[in-house]
């Protein structure tokens, strides 16, 4: 598919009400499940989709259309809602995510975003140079994929009660 | 984790809002994607919901809990959504699903399902004699997994797109 900044913003704009509905009404040992060992529940993930609207995506945009002459990024911490979550439920989580993706969908929808803007490059930690029409479809595909996987990590504690089923969900049985 | 009916019928309410939210708005590009081949879009996907709300989950629970003598279940048809949808919206397909998951909690809740119930059996064509806890587990773990299904499809779309960052997203390669 070829990049189109109107459908990006509406994947980023239904993410949260897509993850409040997923985990609305579940119990604590639904929402703080895991698919094992270290593997992150649906309540970790919501922390980290937090913490990237804090530090990552939209820091990373305006660093790639700011006029500074150095455009690296700063590494991101894939682990950090581990200490920031401590003593917040999930509720707290959800509207923290909700309110901090509206305000930074409004500041996107401000910047004017045209060809020439989403050519720009920043400095990626690893990639090095990365253009904004990468970052912003990263952006959307990693909203993706984690309400993916938060269907997937509930999906899972299913996998002893559906019996013979599990011939038919492959996914479930890691 | 262990089964509970209260949890279970909360994740068959939770599905068709989280589907709404997560096609709201997009484009028909986007609804009608697919993962190659003849894999499903968006839309196939809703339509099989759609399908199984009809003539799978709620008739085998109705087959399980009856006094038939004979409890065989009717061979469920995977495919049935490409004729059926035929001509409708997505919009159409989301209300229709909407409406029928409705309608099968609210016959279900009517249903004083209790552990008694939960053990009793039906024929599974392939699978021989299963019983209803295995039946509802199994409709709660397909909704899920259809939903991971329909947010890996958005992100596909995008595996061009996101350049580098592709080394991060194993499950948007193939």
């Amino acid at each position: 598919m070829k990049f189109n900044l109107t459908y990006t913003i509406q994947i980023l704009n239904n993410t949260p009400q897509v993850i409040r509905n997923l985990l609305s009404d579940l119990p604590d040992e639904l929402v703080h499940s895991n698919e094992g060992g270290d593997s992150w529940s649906p309540y970790d993930i919501v922390g980290h989709l937090v913490h990237g609207e804090r530090t990552d995506w939209f820091p990373r945009t305006e660093i790639i259309l700011s006029n500074k002459e150095n455009k690296k990024f700063i590494p991101y911490d894939r682990f950090a809602q581990f200490e920031e979550s401590k003593g917040k439920s999930l509720e707290d989580l959800l509207n923290e995510f909700s309110e901090l993706r509206i305000e930074n969908i409004h500041k996107l929808k401000n910047m004017d975003i045209d060809e020439e803007k989403l050519n720009m490059e920043g400095i990626h930690p690893e990639f090095g140079n990365v253009t904004l029409r990468e970052l912003l479809s990263t952006w959307a595909a990693h909203d993706l994929t984690h309400i993916a996987q938060i269907s997937r990590v509930l999906a899972k504690q299913y996998k002893e009660e559906i019996g013979p089923w599990i011939k038919y969900f492959d996914k479930l049985k890691a």
